[in-house]
């Protein structure tokens, strides 16, 4: 076959410049670059472009403002940033007005109905959210029955290095996204699964399955993986006039019965850990006190969580008796991190004071930033080595 | 909850249009609509823009010449083609002279270098194409060790609706991609998980297992998912400057050993078909040959096959020999489909011809068409059937 390749090859290459239909740009041009100093420059080919700008989380300050790109010769659009921390960053070009993908760059994540560019400026923060040389888990999109929801759904398993060729049995993380998020959201903004593999191959957090279900109890699973295919348009809420038949908290126990027929777990509380953002941090919150003997590890990420009143600011007492009931069964972590400039983060110090009235034992972390999925990552990252010990 | 919940979604929703930098264009754009009578509507928000233009493979004759769209009131940019037949389609925009996707379509497909809107025309085609009411099975990104390439490396394996939960014995389809492609392909460009997931509960597929490689012996994983990250350009050839340490075809033996190692197969002839597309089709072609009493099915889609001949225009012996052993040891069916208007057709004429003067059996399955992956979906949605009886 060798010869015969050459020539294959060589035949291909050379239609495919005809007819293809795969091919991207004719002109090469690299965007965006990493340099050597942490400066990254990205360059969009428009010739025509009056005005081009790129925006993103490269840039700080409140609002956002784009920047503004400088036309080189035959076209180019070019612009470099100043020296950037090492992080997993998004992007997006604004021609004339229109928001834009980089069409140099094929690496997109999409959030809620917003596709982004990515990039990885390398080094800390950024090796750790990269493919490293380290065994890798299985990423699965398995579907389970959920009769609280009467649907069949759609959920993403880690399953750590060598599950399929031992008999070991594994602790679980329940890993929750937030609102507008599904079964992806954390796989593919959370970069979860290069996150685990490189803690596990350094031996800063066991070996170990997460579970990263769609928290929206009105879908199947996410954009373009239910019944609805491509007509599912992505937003806060998912699909619209669809009433749920009960919340995914509740709902949780089929998830919990799923995984523990059907994987090698460690089914009891010092081997269960769930944690989530955002709504998934409400989700936790709540699942977490409705089985109050369940976790001995949760994690609150910007969550969703206030204190136990109601809309006229009487205490909800059924609430208070299960947080107690809960701190009376003991765990090992209940762990609350909220960036500074989170919208969410008066709710939690409220939340806080009240556990702190029922010496309702917690630990905060409290960081920059605010509602982001850079911050997500660094709890993950902080929250991964201390679960399971 | 449900109170808190409230507050809660009022509360994100109203600081998310402020803040979040996850929300899309403000202007409810409906782009793609699919139209009753299937004529499709495309809309593009670009007051600023001078000429926009639609290409896809909704338009037909060769070579495509894009549509010109009409900008009405807004700026909003409208085109509605002829009714289209049932089937899934590609487009993009085209804002004077760049290539864009539709800012109102979160749904692409990558190939090789291009990023791609789609949408599903339904009925017939486009149905098998969809996720429907029925079970789903598994689909797994795992990795493998082949000590033949000396590497780590990637593969999509698909499981039946059901895998988790039985003790049953499944066959086993190999199912490789084209040059330019990798493990992701058959399932995102190809519909592979929808197609199967379909025929099976028509009765019409038994249930399998389908093992998707990554053909390009360069390479550890697709784009962004190998230790190359982002740095990885996709192209014809995988990473470039890398001289893998064998070909695809010489480290399948890594893959069987490790599939019927760590799943529940039927390891004998009769539950073992491989079938690709172009390159893949070539590696269908030297994997069947070189192990010839190892599969039952064989299916060669737009091969990159040809005549066991030199450059010169011998006809290389050993090849011929090997191909003789594979006729004696008997299979079910080898089958080759490709379509008039392929590049490689004259190629697979030519090598039908040579099995013809061996009296080696085969099905030819002729269609309309191209190399493209049109015809793969339909070619896979007729393999299917016929396999595993």
């Amino acid at each position: 076959m060798k010869k015969f390749s050459v020539i294959f090859f060589t035949l291909l290459f050379s239609i495919s410049l005809l007819a293809q239909e795969s091919l991207g740009s004719r002109i090469n041009i690299n965007s965006p670059e990493v340099n050597a100093d942490n400066t990254v420059t990205f360059r969009l080919l428009a010739p025509k472009a009056v005005k081009v700008q790129v925006t993103g989380d490269f840039i700080s300050g409140e609002p956002r403002i784009p920047v503004d790109m400088v036309e080189g010769e035959n076209g180019v659009w070019e612009y470099t940033t100043p020296p950037l921390a090492s992080e997993l960053y998004y992007y997006n070009f604004i021609v004339d007005g229109l928001t834009i993908r980089d069409p140099s760059n094929v690496y997109t994540i999409r959030d809620i109905a917003m596709i982004m560019n990515v990039f990885i400026v390398g080094g800390d923060r950024g090796d750790l959210y990269s493919v490293q040389d380290v065994p890798h888990g299985t990423v699965s999109k398995v579907w389970y029955d959920s009769p609280t929801l009467n649907m069949k759904r759609r959920m993403t398993v880690y399953t750590p290095p060598g599950y399929e060729r031992n008999s070991t049995k594994y602790p679980v993380l329940y890993l929750l996204h937030g609102a507008g998020g599904d079964e992806e959201a954390w796989m593919d903004l959370g970069r979860a699964s290069q996150i685990i593999d490189n803690l596990i191959a350094r031996g800063k957090a066991k070996p170990m399955i997460v579970v990263m279900t769609n928290g929206n109890p009105g879908q199947e699973a996410s954009a373009g993986e239910s019944q609805m295919n491509f007509d599912f348009k992505p937003g806060f809420r998912g699909p619209n006039n669809q009433r749920p038949a009960a919340s995914f908290p509740d709902s949780f126990k089929d998830v919990k019965t799923f995984i523990e027929k059907n994987y090698r777990v460690i089914a009891n509380k010092a081997s269960r850990a769930v944690a989530g953002l955002s709504m998934g941090g409400g989700h936790s919150y709540t699942i977490s006190k409705d089985y109050p003997n369940t976790f001995d590890y949760v994690g609150l990420f910007s969550a969703a969580v206030g204190p136990a009143v109601d809309r006229e600011g009487n205490v909800q007492n059924e609430v208070i008796a299960q947080l107690k009931k809960q701190r009376d069964n003991k765990f090992k972590l209940y762990w609350i991190a909220c960036g500074r400039d989170d919208f969410l983060y008066e709710r939690n110090l409220q939340y806080m004071k009240q556990l702190d009235e029922m010496s309702f034992p917690y630990t905060y972390r409290e960081s920059d930033g605010g509602h982001t999925w850079r911050n997500w990552r660094v709890y993950l990252g902080e929250f991964l080595p201390m679960i399971f010990k």
